[in-house]
């Protein structure tokens, strides 16, 4: 969710930069940015939803602006970036002494980072470890590593060419004894819309460990990776266990886990209308949809998307056999239980970007141990059912407190904790927040005793965005 | 450490905007960055530097930018941010059936900002928690709760005024039923030379949190606080244990646990001038030097920079005891010995803002025990004595590493583990990172045996940045 993020504009702007007020006139009407445009208002048609509503009238906006800044790297040089910021540090005023000679590893850890994976177009978190030895006592800006990893994070990527990029752009830019590069990627693992009725264990991250050397750290077995790595097993990475050339691995994107051509057969004619529209906004990012790497991206993408069409299913959810208990029952004799810890997986609709997260539910029944095992599926069903659509989380927690209050009575309460795609890339990037949304009524907005046992009843553990 | 910025701006332009070039030349000449400039000269001049030396030529522009970037909030809207993004969500297309009604809570957690200590100038890192209830279903985007609490976390500040102002735009630019503020603000607590001698389990870190409220949550003891507390609470904190007024709190910044009268007197006429100075740099900034909070600010500024101020006592420290055994012992006898975490604070040359962290140094000793405990604190006080300077980490573990091997031999190795607030504000905003820099001589780089029972020996715990 959130907004525009015009606000970076002006932000980046007033830094001291107040003269040029024509940027984001400038930026709206170049020709990228339209396409991109134009292909977002077709998969939104595509999803069958009306791009002229309230919510969706900015999105194409808002995703050409995002996906145009997540994928600024291929309009930047890291030439730009090191010139001028490598300074020769001799170490001491009398010379060399016994502390010159040779020079030692400046490592540089923990660089949170985000890419666009080459495979889905889905933003992936990368926490980035870099490290040089210098050579001839040239030394670099400590905050041009992490620049210079950025150019090639803000690329349509793969872990391992992210590294090896970022390795061989270091290598190539300042010339050191040797360059080594570990990375930790995270790639969120959005369920298919079946997949997601069907299995509730669903694992919701893809992680991979990559490394990449030049120079000294070229060869896996070198003995420089062995510094690197006695200073990396300090955050808990053990570095050689990661190998650098693995090529029986199997890709890491989950969305390639079913073969291209399977996926062609699977789309129908109009969803091949999307996939061309896809591949042009892969061009327009200023990459070639024909690269080998790229070919089946759009075919994965539409058929990732479908996955939050808009569908009018509403009513036969309300005909599912439910487990509350029928009769007439007292007040006094109803007791608080909850269903906790439900997962969930959305799509924003104002940045087309994932939010996901758990749905936490309170209601009051007679019965002692609350709803029975039907009752359980049918409340994830809900929850997955209001999910895949085009979403925002607070509309999310009312739907799904609307529909659960027909089915559980008049004394419910929904909170929903999400994170979202659209705070962590983008401008924004504020990695590790969470947002928290919630719906009470009947007695669970009347008595506070009853709205407070069940946030009791919530774990007070720490939510795992 | 790190070097110049201006990738930033390059970074940031290219975002789709490439056709403004003299963006960079425009802040460079302006006014507010040149006075800045000229008074970084002059503050360097009194720390008995020469600015025109190697390392220290571009620091006068890089502090500019960095200050002027880290206050662009005074150049800031909440208008301009707020506008267009808020929108009505009424929640279900068939109006507001069940789930209408009255709003509920929308609450973002975790997002990190840093602002800067309007007390002594230095950089605070906050975590920021936001919610608020919407009015008349009117809600905002979740990122616009980030980029407001920006607007007034560039600015100088204090944690109560930050959150006060948060909450105070928040209610004005999006008349919601309520706005509530949670901040847990972290700043660093350097030093001063003379009790970094004496103290060696100085708190590196003071903290503080502080909370405000308005409309319903205007009320420290209002009921609406109760649902932001527990939503807070998962994540560990307790919010009805911050007062909202508390006039007989401390000052919270490390620099006014000395009263600015006398300070004032222990500066001498020459440090008067430079008083002045850091004055000019407030104005550039757009603020008033003689609001009430800001009069001592100066001051203090410049007590703490003449902290860093360059000396030449290096021959002295050689003259101190030395535990190290006398005589000629065999090799083979000789044991590693080890002494780790020894905390050290230091100003970084580049943009004179602070790194600190931990030394650990090993060495080689036929003594059982290795050094004695003159032999210990005179291993603190050369880390101190390096430290107190303007610095690379490069540099500082070289100069290290030089000096303990006068006095210990031949086999010695030094890491140091820093975190620099350079990596945290300014641009960059790599909250989290460290840096790892190492030196070996003698058998600790030819024989990996004794620099692996070194490096083994190094405690395997995150370093705490």
């Amino acid at each position: 969710m959130g907004a525009l993020d015009e606000g970076h504009f002006h932000e980046e702007l007033s830094n001291g930069v107040k003269q040029c007020c024509s940027l984001e006139l400038g930026f709206e009407q170049e020709p990228e940015t339209l396409t991109i445009q134009d292909a977002v208002r077709h998969l939104l048609t595509g999803l069958s939803e009306d791009f002229n509503r309230e919510g969706l009238k900015k999105t194409p906006f808002r995703v050409a602006k995002a996906l145009r800044h997540g994928t600024r790297g291929y309009r930047l040089k890291v030439k730009d970036i090191v010139e001028g910021a490598l300074f020769h540090e001799a170490g001491l005023d009398d010379g060399n002494g016994h502390a010159g000679g040779a020079d030692e590893p400046v490592i540089v850890r923990d660089l949170d980072l985000f890419s666009y994976c080459e495979s889905c177009l889905l933003p992936f978190q990368v926490k980035c470890h870099v490290g040089y030895v210098p050579s001839g006592e040239r030394v670099l800006g400590l905050s041009k590593l992490s620049r210079v990893a950025d150019i090639f994070a803000k690329r349509l990527q793969d872990p391992k060419r992210l590294g090896d990029e970022v390795c061989s752009a270091l290598y190539h830019g300042i010339k050191p004894a040797g360059v080594a590069v570990v990375l930790q990627c995270l790639h969120l693992h959005v369920p298919n819309l079946e997949s997601a009725f069907l299995d509730p264990n669903h694992q919701c991250w893809v992680k991979t460990l990559v490394r990449s050397g030049s120079g000294i750290f070229e060869n896996e077995n070198a003995d420089a990776w062995d510094d690197f790595a006695v200073h990396l097993r300090f955050k808990g990475i053990d570095v050689h266990r990661i190998h650098i050339k693995d090529s029986t691995e199997r890709f890491w994107c989950p969305s390639r886990s079913s073969s291209i051509p399977k996926i062609s057969c699977m789309l129908e004619s109009a969803d091949q209308e999307l996939v061309a529209t896809v591949a042009s906004i892969i061009r327009s990012l200023g990459e070639d949809p024909s690269r080998k790497e790229l070919v089946g991206t759009p075919s994965r993408y539409v058929k990732w998307l479908m996955n939050f069409q808009n569908t009018n299913l509403e009513m036969e959810l309300n005909s599912y056999p439910c487990g509350k208990p029928n009769g007439e029952v007292s007040h006094n004799k109803e007791q608080m239980h909850s269903e906790l810890n439900i997962s969930f997986w959305s799509l924003c609709e104002h940045h087309l970007l994932p939010f996901h997260g758990v749905v936490h539910i309170g209601y009051l029944s007679a019965a002692e141990g609350g709803i029975n095992s039907v009752g359980k599926s049918l409340l994830q069903s809900i929850v997955h059912f209001y999910g895949f659509k085009l979403q925002l989380q607070e509309r999310l927690t009312k739907q799904i407190t609307h529909t659960v209050t027909s089915l559980l009575g008049g004394d419910v309460m929904v909170v929903v904790e999400a994170s979202h795609y659209c705070m962590i890339s983008r401008g924004i990037e504020k990695l590790g927040s969470s947002t928290v949304t919630c719906k009470k009524l009947g007695r669970f907005k009347s008595d506070p005793a009853v709205k407070d046992m069940f946030l009791q009843s919530i774990p007070n553990t720490k939510f795992e965005g």
